[in-house]
Order: C-alpha cells, then sequence, then structure tokens
C-alpha cells in the first residue's frame, strides 16, 4: 500500500500517521520528495482500511499494490485448488456440470430431473427448496421438505446435490439432510453473518456473485468462508446488473480468467440465470467453456412452461442432452475433459 | 396486465393459457384481432408471475399495468402514512433528521455524540452495533455490548435510537434492549428470511435501497415486511452502484418522488454513505429536502479521523450543527418545519 | 503521478522507464525500499498516459495525484467562471433558466414559446434544429429552416438563444444564425471533432455530460474545447444511464458539488432529460438549485401531448411558471437570485 | 404495438387518440374490456414514437410487440448477411480475424505488423489514423497521412484494410486511399450526422457498439446506415460500460446470440477494447468463436510496451500467431472454420 501525503504536511501530522501505522505491525518505506512525501507500506496490509486514511485531511491519496484477501489470493496459494464433493472433483481437469429444476416441486419432478441429468452425465444434481424471490405472493420454495426430498432424489439418482441457503438458522437441517454442498445465492453475498456460518462447517459452498459486485467483492466474500476455516469454497459467476435489458443481467465471462489470475478457487458459469432466456444457454455454456471455466450450473425443467419458478430460462432434459454433447466437444479444445 | 398472444396461437392453447389464469381467479378481457389476441387481466394479478407467462412459446409479450406490490402502494393507501417513534413522527410535516456515528466504539463517544446531535436538533440517533464490513478483517462493531451502550445513550440524551440488524437470531437483543427501530442495510435489502422476520414484530423498520436495487424491487422489499404485519415502514435512498467512481454510489434523488408517487411511505436520504465525501453531505442534504424527502440519515462523528469506519464521509459535530441550521432554512420553503 | 515497480525489477529497466519519463519533460522523485521501487513524477503529467505506463511489465501500478485537465481545473484557475451571453450572465449570483421546446416545430411555436418563457422570467431560449434521435424514422427536426426561425424567436422576444449541433460542417451556418450559445448534446461529447471545432468559434458552448461519461471524462471534452481557446464552456448534467428504468436516466445531483470543487466552470441542471417524465421536473430543479447549480434547462412545450418530440417530459408554460415561483423561493436559501 | 387506455377515458379521447394513430397508416385493432381500452396497432408501427403516446394522459402504457427496426431486422431478411470485402467474406462459414495496432506509428512499423498478421492467417489489417482520445494531450494519430500508409500497407501485405472514420467531412479521404471497410467506433455509434454519410457510400461499415448502447439502440444505428442504401454492415461488440473496474469494459458476449436472434447481420468480438488487458485476449476471443461470433478484432502491436496507445491491450505478433492456432481448433467444434 502507497500512501501519497499532501504537500506541505506538517511533521508532526506525518509522524502521527506514521506512529497509527506502525502500531498495526507494519512498516514504513517513506520517501521525501521536493513536493510530496510518499509511504510505501510493507506487511500485512490487510489489516489497514485504505477509505479511512483518505478521510485524514493531509492524506492526498491511497493506492492498494497487494489485493485486500489472502487466503483466497492465489499469491499465497499457487495451486488451483480442487473441490472434492462425494465422487467428483470441482476444480480439476474434469470439467463439472450441475444440473437441475430452479425449485423442487415433487418428489417425482425432482427423481425425474435427477435421473435424467445424470444419464445425460451431469456431475451434480441441482434444486432449490428455499428460494429468494422478489414478491412475498410468488412461491418460496417447498423449504424443510424440499430438502428431504432433494436428499432422496440424490440418493436414488447416485448424483451429489446442491441447494441454496437463506439463513444460518437452517444450516442444521443442511447438515442433517446431508446435502453434499451449499449454496450461497446472490442476493446473499455480502450477508456477512451467513458467510460466517457456513465458514465453520465442513461443506463444500458454491458461493455466486452478487448482483452489483465487483470481483475483488465477490473474493472478499469468499475470504469471509475460508477464514472461518472452510476451505472449499467453489465460485460460481452468474450475470450483473447491467443498464442492458435484453439478457436479465450480462454475464460477465471476463470474470473467469480475471478469478483464475487473483485466485486459486474453481469458478463456474451460471448461463441459466445471467441471460434469463432458454435459447441463450447453450451458447453461453460452451463460452464459458472455452473461456476456461472449471464447469456449469444450469437450469433444467421437466416442463418449463409450467415451472413454478424460472421457466424461461430452464431447458428440458433434452436440450440438456444436447448440450452435454456440444461441451464434451469443447472441453478437450481446451485441455480439459466431461 | 395485458398478454399478446403471437399470430397463428392454436385455440387449444388459448384456451390452455385462460384455464391457467381463471385458476388464479382472475377474469380475462379477450380480443381477438386480425393477426394477435390479446388478454386483458381483471383482478389481483400480483399472483401472476409475468416472466414465467413469458416463457410459453405462444406468449409474444406480457405488461404489467398495476403494480406488484399493494400493502406499499399508493393506490391502496392514498394516504401518507406517518411512522410514530416514541415522540417523533416520520413523515409529517416536520422533517426527520437521524445522525450519530457510522459504528458505536465506547459508551463515552456514543453518550458524546449523542447529546450534540440533540443539542442540534437531531430528531433521532444512529450508531451501527452490528457491522457489515467487506472485509473480515475489518472491525465488525461492538455487537450485544454495542447494543447495550445504544440504549443506555439514547435514554441519557432522551433520544430514539435506530440501528441495524444483520441475521434473524439477534432480534430478541434489538428488542430487549428496546431499540427504537430496526434497520435493514443495503446489503440485506433482499435477505428475505430476515425481512419475514421483522415483518412480525412491532418495531418501526427503516429499509435501505439495495445497491443495485430498482424502485420495483426496493417497494417489494417493503411488501415482505408489511406482508407480515408490520406497516411502519420508512424508506431510505443511499445511493446505487453506478459507473462513475468519483463518489462512493450515486445518490438518486429522483427516488424521493418516484415513492411519493407510487408509495405511501415515508422516504429518508442518506447522503453520507451515497457520497462517501464529508463535503459533499451538506449540499446533497439540502437537495434531499428541496425534493420532497421526509428528512435526512447523515453520519456525525466527534473525531472523524479516527473513526472506527466510515471516516471520510463523516461530519464532525460542528458541522451538523451547521448543516441542521441551512435544513432549518430550506424545509420552510418546501412547506415543511424542522 | 506515482508510479510503483515491481520488487525485483532489473536497475536496467529502471533506468528506461525513468529516461523515457525525463524525455517527457518531467523530473522524477525516486524512492527505493525494500522492497519496491517507488517514482513521485514532479511536472505537467497531463502528457504521460497512466495506460501505457502499466502496459510495462515492471511497473506494478500507477496513480493519479492531480487530475489529468488543467484549463478545465480550479486548482488552476481558483476563481468562479461566469460565462457571458448577450445580457445574462452564468455563473454569477443570478441563477440561469434555459427554457423552449425539445424541437423547433413552426415559427408560430417558437414564438409563443419564447414570449411565454420570457414572461415568466426564463433568461434564456432552447429549442433544438438538429435532432439527434435514435432512429431513424422519427422526426430529425426542421434543420437549416428550425435555425432560422429560433433566431427570430430569439430577436422578437428579447431573449438569448441556444440550440445543439450535431456536427462541425454546420458551425458556418450556427454563426450565421446568430444563436447565442452552442449546445454539444450527450451523445456527442466524445465527438473529439466536433469538440475540437466549437475550441476555436468565439461563442459560449453548452456541453451536455455523455449518457455514461465519468466526471473526469466530461471535463477532459471540456479541456477539449479550452484548448482550442474558447474559454467559454457552461457543463449541463443530464442524468446518467444506469440499470434503474424508473427514470430515462439517473440525474446525478452530486456531480454539482464535484464540478464545483474540481473546476471553475458553471454547471446547470436538465431535469427533463434526466427524468423523462414531467412531474419529476419541479422537485429535481428544486434540488438542483438547492445542491448549488448555477441554473436549469427546462423543456417547455405549449402542447405537450403533441409534441413532435419528448412530450413525456415536457411542462406546459403554466407549469413553467409555477416552478419559476419555486425557484425564485429557493434561490436566496443558497444565497443566490433569480 | 399495443396501447391501454386509462379506466375512464371520455370517448372523445379514446377518437382523437384513434385517428392520430390511423393519419399514420395503421389499423387499428379494438378492444373495450369491463375497465380497460386496449388498441392493437397493425402496420408499421416503426413510424410510432411509444415515449409520445405515453405522454398522453389517458393512456396508461404502451408495449411494442415488433422491433422499431427493419433493414436490420431478421424478421424482415431471414437469411444471414455475407458481407464482401475484396477477397474476404464475414458473415460466412469461415471466421474472420481484423488484426492491427491501435494506430498507425510509422511506415514501417505498420508494414512490419501487417506482414506478420497476414503470415499468421489475419483476414484482414486494423489500423487508427484518427483517434478518438479521452484527452487532448494524448497522441491524435497520424491523420491523413496514416491513412496512406495503412493503404500501402495493405497493397504491400495483400491484406483488405479498415480504419476508423470520426467525422464525415473525412470521408472523401477514405475512398481516395481506397480504404476498404469504414470503422464506426463506439464513441461515435450515435453520431447520427456521421452515420447518415456512411449510409451514402459504397463500402463495407463496421460498426462498434456504443459503451453503453443497448442492443436495439445498436440495431437502430445500423439501420441508420441501411436506411441511407448501404446494407454492408458489420457490428462489432467490444464491451460495455458497468460498475466492474477489475476489467476496461465487460465484454458483453450474450450480444451474440441475442444479434443472431434479432438481426440478420454478421457480428465480431474486439476482446482487446473490451478487456484492456491483453492476456485476457486469448480466453475471450475463444469464449466469442464458441458462442458464434462471424470472427474477432484484435490489437496486435510488435513492442507493445512502446506502443504510442493502448499498449496495455495489445498482443504481439507471437501471441497472436499462438491465438490463431487456438482459434483452428475452436472454429470447427461449432462448424465453422478459419
Amino acid at each position: 500500500m502507497i500512501i501519497v501525503l499532501k504537500q506541505g504536511t506538517p511533521q508532526k501530522e506525518i509522524e502521527k500517521i506514521k506512529r497509527s501505522i506502525q502500531m498495526k505491525g507494519l512498516q514504513i518505506d517513506e520517501s521525501r520528495g521536493a513536493k510530496k512525501t510518499v509511504m510505501g507500506l510493507v506487511g500485512d496490509t490487510s489489516v489497514i482500511d485504505g477509505e479511512q486514511l483518505k478521510a485524514n485531511e493531509y492524506v492526498e491519496n491511497v493506492m492498494r499494490v497487494s489485493e485486500p484477501y489472502k487466503r483466497a489470493s492465489r499469491s499465497f496459494h499457487p495451486q488451483d485448488t480442487v473441490v472434492d464433493i462425494g465422487d467428483i472433483k470441482i476444480g480439476g481437469k474434469k470439467i463439472a456440470v450441475i444440473a437441475g429444476p430452479c425449485s423442487v416441486e415433487s418428489q417425482e419432478q425432482i427423481d425425474g430431473i435427477a435421473k435424467a441429468v445424470k444419464l445425460s452425465g451431469a456431475s451434480m444434481l441441482r434444486g432449490g427448496a428455499f428460494k429468494p424471490r422478489t414478491s412475498p405472493y410468488s412461491f418460496q420454495g417447498l423449504r424443510d421438505s424440499g430438502l428431504e426430498m432433494l436428499h432422496h432424489a440424490s440418493q436414488k439418482a447416485r448424483i451429489p446435490v446442491v441447494t441454496e441457503i437463506m439463513s444460518a438458522d437452517k444450516l442444521e437441517a443442511f447438515l442433517d439432510d446431508d446435502i453434499d454442498a451449499i449454496q450461497i445465492g446472490s442476493r446473499n453475498m455480502q450477508n456477512f453473518e451467513l458467510l460466517k456460518a457456513v465458514g465453520k462447517v465442513n461443506k463444500p459452498v458454491l458461493l455466486k456473485r452478487g448482483l452489483c459486485a465487483t470481483i475483488e467483492e465477490w473474493l472478499m466474500s469468499a475470504e469471509y468462508i475460508m477464514a472461518g476455516g472452510n476451505r472449499n469454497v467453489i465460485l460460481c459467476e452468474r450475470g450483473i446488473r447491467t443498464f442492458e435489458e435484453y439478457t436479465r443481467n450480462t454475464l460477465d465471462l471476463s470474470a473467469i480468467p480475471a478469478i483464475k489470475r487473483q485466485s486459486h478457487l474453481p469458478i463456474l458459469v451460471d448461463p441459466s440465470h445471467a441471460t434469463g432466456k432458454r435459447w441463450m444457454v447453450e451458447p453461453m455454456a460452451k463460452a464459458a467453456i472455452a473461456a476456461g471455466a472449471d464447469g456449469i450450473m444450469v437450469e433444467v425443467h421437466n416442463d418449463p412452461d409450467h415451472a413454478l419458478c424460472d421457466g424461461a430460462q430452464s431447458i428440458t432434459p433434452q436440450m440438456f442432452d444436447h448440450l452435454m454433447n456440444s461441451l464434451r466437444q469443447i472441453a478437450p479444445v481446451v485441455g480439459r475433459e466431461l
């Protein structure tokens, strides 16, 4: 971190600033020019709040030269992290494909979809039991019984399952029903109490990027989970909010190389939520793999026109099968397999 | 809600769509033109999911003509809502001013600020006990003991207090410590489990707009709280995230007339978080009152340069006093008082 | 400007970078720490391209500590600039109000509106002759004959007039018809050839902020005009593009204090284009004046429902008269007059 | 287009609205429900301004059901358009690759790069002679002599060339120097006078998407060119402006399937300007081809660290050669060749 002081800062103030930094265990590389004083901070600068420093009237500017995250940073962990979920591995050579409905609607429905996606080669089942809906009058998910149905479907089809948690007080139920991975949705990416809670358990966490979260904020949320001791974090890009209304959100595929450079964590892409349009799922899934994603997460529904949520973006099992065939062709071109 | 079907939609499909709508208790005004069939839905369309309808391959487009919210809507409640908090009223003729530090740092600090802002004419004290911070390594607030300190400061200075809640399991502590109003912060605006929880208690809720929430989504979040039975909701605009980096966020003052037209709920403006710069607080506070806001919420700190958070945007008690004098001049011009 | 080199940068590369900077006439304040080398550049850094420096593989980061603009900067010109247009002054104590239709439709129409707005106290007339329209099939303005009509209306009602230019080859016509001030619209804020052209004439230029222009880019566009010799630049905030769709654009009133701090140029606010809704014009105009704007620009049309463009956001002469009365009350509160 | 009138609209007003629509040559499909009157417009609705209709106090809402563009629309031209530029075809089976420096710096430089990219298999050369730069103090391009150098380099290396035009008065020079295709840059996407000018010549136009242009606005700009008679329009996605600062812009690859569905025009992707980082060019180029783009446009420079502009995002000829090999592997997987 570099701190530039304003021209004419009194010596007394310079000393005051230096002391407050040294008290946090950092060393200072000071440089006095003809006009300005520049301090380079050496040590763990993640304890320093740059905005706070800027509040000081003598500070002209502050620049970070290292990231504010550590456990999530590739600098501190150069090798790719591979997260194990049952038999499957996310982040290795094999592309992971997570598929399933927006929400669990019945045991029969989730069983059918689980079987179908497994048959087409999906690595993992998804399905919502607790649903974050914009309107209080929309279907809120089957909640506890949805969790049970997911567990049964997962056991029957022999495919691990991931589902979204919406508040820490439900964590016990996720553990009891033996959900294989816990999803933190976009709207909860900065629900810090929830991040802390999942940081303490021993289950992989799929952390979706917030609607208007920067890459750095996203990694800071991963850091929250990792700081609690849980290092099994999988990131998932799902589109950010922009002015463009043609798609539900704007899928930011440049997040893939960005995350690969900044972090060692695996990254998936969810083209269903990003685009909101089922006919865009296949081209965007192919693009994600070509760009280096570790896998994709897609919404598959047996009867999208009558789905209880997100029908417009769900593909049918037949379309999913077609998608899997496309991805099988792309994967080897980028040194992966499926 | 108007549904436009594609040219050439088979009669069988038209009937299917009509039945699914009628099953939800709505009536249909059907119009068949030379080319297209148009259906006008009559009844409570908040139960209809427009995106879901668009997923049907025969539906060309869907247009809402009434809002998806009801309890928060001015159509159903033409008079302005006035929320009572102790002696003060938010939403009436008198401008409300909520002031205090970003976070409670000690009993002495909060006592001092409470006294100072009360003296300058603040209606209410603010102060954070539970702090949502981007980094897990930043100060997280004094938590439970912060709540107690707030309560004491509030009693001593005879000024009601509002503070932020970050998870439903802490609600009991807010009630025990007799916090006068509960704040839902930006990052939790769509933490639906938390919204449901505060919807069930009998305390005013200050609902901040999410960083990338539309006016409609914000009102839908108010609707979540109101649907639970708690009608004492106060909205607070605090800037949205845009491409502009000069300010921390972009303060959207047009939200004031927008909310006043769409809803009967009171609306405050927080220029501190919106701009992130203390020298912008006063001009933006004056603009907010001129535009018709019911009050403002500002960060005041005795020693901003050494504040544990948000120092860059906090004003001193002296600056606050100056601000109050300015607002006292603006208020009567727009038919309000302070 | 501060340049931070990566740890381990070879001496040869450090020298190479230093030479390339010194060749541009700048001095270097060098500081070598245990880990990094930091260079502070002293001199006119507006000739240095920071992005270009970052391309160098040995450069870790680059931070500007002074603005990239000079003529537009308050640092180089501490006093407020007041632009004279005929009898009126923009940027002084008196609030400027520019009013008129989106487009000139006929001599009779523009004469009528000119007379009406003058009567209500407008300082200046506006009206479009060349119209930038999203669709090639929309009304494109009366073009040359529109310019003539504006000139006649302006003479008859004794009120100066401003109108938009869309390409440099029309500049002659603006001078011939004696248009008092030339407007550069949002879509042309970075039409650099046009900026250079108006920089060479001796007419005030009203420079609207681009739909997605940062404050800095906007001032850089002003700098283009001023670098050509024309110092009579008036800025006009008219809303930026964000995710919010309730309003046509999001009016960024924090641009007012931002511009006042960074620059000496006067700044107006156009609430009509910003909001796209006529009922929002008055509250937003009042807020603009309260925040310190030097004036406003509003669309006034005798028959908004049948206007050839922008009817939804135009106010009637009656509404304009009411608005003027409101502004006359706000102005003295912020030390201005109208 | 569907128009919904408010409940209780007087018959006289309904008739007035109908007459104004019929006068524009459209037929009306009227439907009167118990509560609302709905009109379906039949005919060429591109002449109707929806915003204008909404200004009418009796109109509740207006919904387009067909696009406001025609010549650019796939509905009116179902087959893909293939644009011929000399020997090469853009929009056919073969992927087009346009490569070259941000700006022409000397005859030697552009000759060298032209030869290198041709050797690696590029279809076309790019290079800037007229440069749109944010700062008036940055290098503005070699202008007329740059055009000549491009022409010579193109002849010598036998590769067609595209370069950017910044104002209509320079069009003659583009024709004289026999530039093969004319580029309209992002900042000029809504420079309507320039669009009209290039619409009248017989040269292919490469139309870049504006920084904050929606898909619809972009196609409307293509419509401007096509309405003038020039049907050889090639679209180029180059990133949009969002809140994310990690990349220079946010590359919107979902624009590829969106454009393919809405329009028959070919679409390229420019990963260099989109990301601003040279190490992101290859993954994003691969993703673009996987998503169905008709080609890519990349910045290649012999000495990026000393390029006069955009060095940070330029790749070397060696990196370009590597990129071409990657694309040759991706292309057949999506049914294309290179």
